[in-house]
């Protein structure tokens, strides 16, 4: 018997988003992974809504494709529509959105983590996790099956089976999803280990079947013609001819009158579930509540597949008792008659609160254990999988002895996310908005490679192929942007193409770029029109177009600027290193508030500490003139820093994974 | 609101094998039909096998496919290997196997039940059964959720759901499949309403990671070269070379010696699983047990599917400690370092003695409520799928106040089965085989069609398009017949072949079908041999071709005539049929033993009652003078005794559906 089949370097416990990605990122860091799951076939399971992006989690997607996770490969295989939202706004807020075949997502999730070496597999529920003696370092986990599995790192992505309860009016019972078993025991098992956990609570709309709706009363909405991938190594989508439409209605005072009648019954408002939902997703009853003079909810019929015939209807997350859902939905336009598959539902489930979280996702009480997911208070199947990625990638780091990989909030969404979660906490699910991120101009879907691909690669996760497109894709821009430079068109080329776009003829010969830079102007428009696309813009590798990439930059070349000002002129105080024992008690002349919360959490840095709720800016100032009386430097400029670690590891040779990230 | 949202005709409870096929037949048949089901993605499920068909089974998914059910076209549809089992033997016994896609296959039963008009779905666990006040009329179910749903017929599928247990060792826990939960309430329910009920185990392999076996050690299974597809109305399987292989290896003494080290801690063996288990589809610790004197047993490595690594287990079914298991597998050449993705369990689940079932499947205590499939006490995707066909065809004719249909013994496998649980009841997992069937040289794989599809025709359930090709080929078949007669070959034609094949040459010109009745020969090489044979073959729709079924008319032509006249001169006593009210406690000249069995069971006629074990030849004989006695008749000839309701029903005309059964 082989010893060695119960070790491993890294235990992920849950194959949802959060946990694929987590045990993806490991294993293809070449750490000998075991995603533990309690259904194989249940890995990758689109959960609620059968989408992934939109605005905001479409850059999350971007980016955990352009570090070489999996979410944006897999879209690609698995969508059935694509689109790109918000396009009527400036570049930095478009959001590219699929939706997804169900069942195809999950298959693919799976295909995709069999391909990986090192990557093993088990059916079976945790049910606790096994420690040192003294509670101080992970070692393992025990299942359901009465087997430990041990490794020096352990993620856990437990999302809504941790003791998941199921409401539906004023019935409620045990379950993870419907039809699936709750997990249990992880919770008791981190309370004795000093955790504190929390409940939340997430919901999900009917599941109709579409072959009980009118549709030629709704507004179709097709895919995008010209949508891209999600994934920088993607060639082609299916053609929009191909794709599956979506259909808007509406509610009416109606079914809002109707949804009313269940209000005493639903667990939320009679208190059954105390916990919090996601403010940003409400459920039906709390929109109606909420934005009582609103007459009018849009709702979304979203297909959940190529196969089937069954439909999401987003807009209408409700857990009110059954036939409450069923009189109200069937007064919308175009679902009178309607068959309801399965009602919605609201479900509990324990969460902890991410203050007990280092910006690694590593725990701060048990060593080499990290949570990712909905277990930190996130919802959305992108914050999981970002999530998943950075505790898979942050995991290996630990094992390799090299500093983790904190991704500055000008880097990624991905750094937002994870410094809210950990300076700001959160007691309700954290759902990612573009408004969340200060330097959002630079942190654009498009440009997520060039953000994060270098560092993917550096760290083994990126493939080689994918650097190279990264490379060829910025030559491209550059080759691009000097032909737009050096190219001339003359006045009868561009007039009458100017003239329609309502901005100024030009009279004399002059270079193109002048003319792409102007608001009205599409350059690929103006190129095709004026006869020199192609002699002007160099063919870039996956879909995204060098043309379009150069005026992104040149129309915003002056906010560019200013952000990037901005952001050298903030970081500045992410290079004051705070060491991790620091003893806040002392600081008697900032507020007790402050301290608390300073020591509660711990930031790595004064950046950090900044942005703690509660600390001001003369906390910061205080604590910086400490830290300069204790000895303690500010970090060199193009040295990021990332971690109390990285103070200890001060004077070291910085290793070449952390270097990546500055 | 629509009253008639909750008020369906047929109700199906369950969507595995059995229950897809008694809401598709019902609501093909026209009835508005409500299948719930827990979890719709898991419609269509395959617990155990990935796999259809086999000796005996491949012959009832033949049946349920020739009378318009899903089996047969569903396993094309998810085909990853077919192959043609005992082709050395008699095509009596041939039967087709297919190995599938796990995931195509529960898609493809979803996507073929969702084209179904009449057919809707819940995602529900059913609690409860609703009758009439005195228990004697079934009304509806409730559900967890809450909700009654009303019919004046309802289905019950459990399969291993109700009160299921998992067992792996010494560890057990409810579940109805690993890491979905087990249904609950309906058992009580039921015990209220009168019905006994038992338990039953069966049990599963170990899943394996296909990238940790050395198949290089094993023997290769291919697909054969000419497989023929599943349903007759396929007209093409994928290529042979697009197939996938299955794998042969064998345990060896040191595996049996190791699994012997877990038998004191087998949950079967330490008596904490009382219920019996399927005798021929025994765990791998069963087999060592009970055959001690065999050293090895042949181990099928079997794909899961076409995007996955994952394998089954074929022959190591078991429930002994994981830690056994594990170490008992690796020792099996080839598995040497192997990863088990999910060990093998038992499940201990609810079951209902058929003695409790009528020949239609409705129950004898709850008029309009029925069971089918694993409820009954059978085992196997196929026994449960015709169950479930017939359930609801008689649900159907039920409310249509039509004769159920009961197939005849010689005239299908689902007649032999179905006999054998009411006639014969099980105390353990049935399965069929085809030494059950003592006419089974008439119910053939290849004439399935020929046997049912005008009855499923007639029923509504088999298309036009079926029915037509079942003419089609049986014009085929009788030309090809014609063109045998009279075609005449030459010596030089033939010898040849004859000589090769080590039967006599001819010397003078004759009829080809001479030659064709040699049991050395076989037809499509000496047509080809002959180069007549694009001359002589009909062909045929679909992939059965007219020379290979007039081939085994011919050679079987004696067996068929003799097994015609056995299967009349038995189906004498099936015409007398035995009022339901009969009282068996008068016949005091039979024995105690045959009494009460008959009057449990409640045969409906003669021939039924003398297939009940206990009932001797001078019991059925006594009872005929009875009958004689109170003035009954036996039914004319070209009559299909079917069932007590027959009996009220003689003298009107027969209904057409019922007609066609004869």
């Amino acid at each position: 018997m082989n010893e060695n089949y119960f070790d491993y370097d890294v235990i992920v416990v849950g194959g949802g988003h959060s946990g694929s990605e987590a045990a993806a990122a490991a294993a293809n860091m070449g750490a000998k992974t075991l995603l533990i799951t309690m259904k194989l076939d249940a890995i990758g399971q689109m959960s609620c809504n059968p989408a992934i992006g939109g605005i905001g989690k479409g850059h999350i997607a971007r980016e955990i494709d352009a570090m070489g996770g999996l979410m944006g490969r897999v879209t690609d295989r698995a969508g059935i529509q694509f689109r790109m939202l918000n396009r009527s706004k400036g570049p930095a807020v478009w959001g590219p959105r699929a939706q997804c075949d169900r069942a195809a997502y999950a298959t693919a999730v799976r295909e995709e983590l069999e391909a990986i070496p090192n990557l093993y597999m088990r059916a079976d529920m945790v049910t606790e996790v096994l420690t040192s003696e003294d509670g101080s370092t992970i070692e393992g986990v025990r299942t359901n099956l009465g087997q430990s599995f041990h490794a020096p790192a352990v993620i856990l992505t437990t999302g809504t089976f941790s003791n998941g309860v199921i409401h539906v009016g004023e019935k409620n019972f045990g379950g993870g999803r419907m039809g699936e078993s709750a997990s249990r025991g992880i919770t008791d098992c981190l309370h004795e280990l000093g955790f504190e956990s929390g409940r939340l609570k997430t919901g999900t709309p009917p599941r109709l079947d579409g072959r009980t709706i009118d549709y030629s009363v709704m507004r179709e909405q097709p895919g995008d013609q010209d949508a891209t991938s999600f994934s920088y190594m993607s060639d082609e989508l299916p053609p929009v001819e191909d794709q599956l439409s979506c259909w808007l209605t509406d509610t009416t005072p109606e079914v809002h009158e109707t949804l009313r009648t269940g209000f005493d019954r639903s667990p939320m408002f009679a208190g059954r579930i105390e916990a919090k939902g996601p403010r940003y997703c409400p459920s039906i009853e709390d929109k109606i509540d909420r934005f009582s003079e609103k007459n009018s909810h849009q709702i979304f019929i979203e297909p959940e597949g190529r196969h089937t015939d069954e439909v999401y209807v987003n807009g209408f997350s409700t857990s009110l008792p059954e036939d409450v859902q069923l009189e109200a939905i069937r007064k919308v336009p175009g679902l009178e008659d309607v068959h309801v598959l399965r009602p919605g539902y609201a479900i509990e489930y324990d969460f902890f609160p991410p203050y007990q979280i280092r910006y690694s996702l590593e725990t701060k009480y048990v060593d080499g254990l990290f949570f990712a997911g909905q277990i930190n208070g996130t919802t959305g199947y992108e914050e999981a999988g970002a999530q998943g990625l950075m505790a898979g990638i942050n995991a290996v780091q630990k094992l390799r002895d090299e500093d983790p990989i904190i991704l500055k909030r000008s880097e990624a969404y991905i750094g937002v996310l994870i410094d809210d979660l950990v300076a700001k906490g959160t007691d309700e699910p954290y759902r990612m908005f573009t408004s969340r991120a200060e330097h959002r101009i630079l942190l654009r879907q498009d440009n997520a490679d060039q953000r994060l691909t270098e560092l993917g690669y550096r760290l083994g996760l990126a493939s080689q192929e994918r650097y190279d497109r990264m490379v060829e894709k910025q030559e491209a821009v550059k080759a691009t942007r000097r032909a737009l430079e050096s190219t001339s068109v003359r006045p009868e080329q561009v007039n009458d193409y100017l003239e329609e776009q309502g901005t100024s003829a030009i009279t004399q010969p002059g270079p193109v770029i002048q003319l792409v830079k102007r608001p009205q102007v599409d350059v690929d428009d103006l190129l095709r029109h004026a006869g020199i696309y192609d002699d002007v813009v160099t063919p870039t590798p996956g879909m995204l177009s060098a043309s379009r990439l150069v005026e992104i930059d040149l129309k915003y070349e002056g906010y560019l600027d200013r952000q990037q000002q901005m952001v050298e002129k903030m970081e500045e105080k992410e290079r004051w290193p705070i060491p991790e024992d620091f003893d806040y008690h002392e600081l008697d002349t900032i507020s007790k508030e402050a301290r608390e919360k300073l020591d509660r959490i711990r930031p790595g840095n004064l950046g950090q500490a900044s942005r703690i709720s509660g600390v001001r800016a003369s906390d910061v100032s205080v604590l910086m003139v400490l830290l300069k009386q204790k000895g303690v430097k500010p970090l060199p400029k193009e040295r990021t820093i990332s971690s109390h670690s990285d103070v200890s590891a001060s004077g070291d040779g910085a290793p070449a994974s952390a270097d990546a990230v500055t």
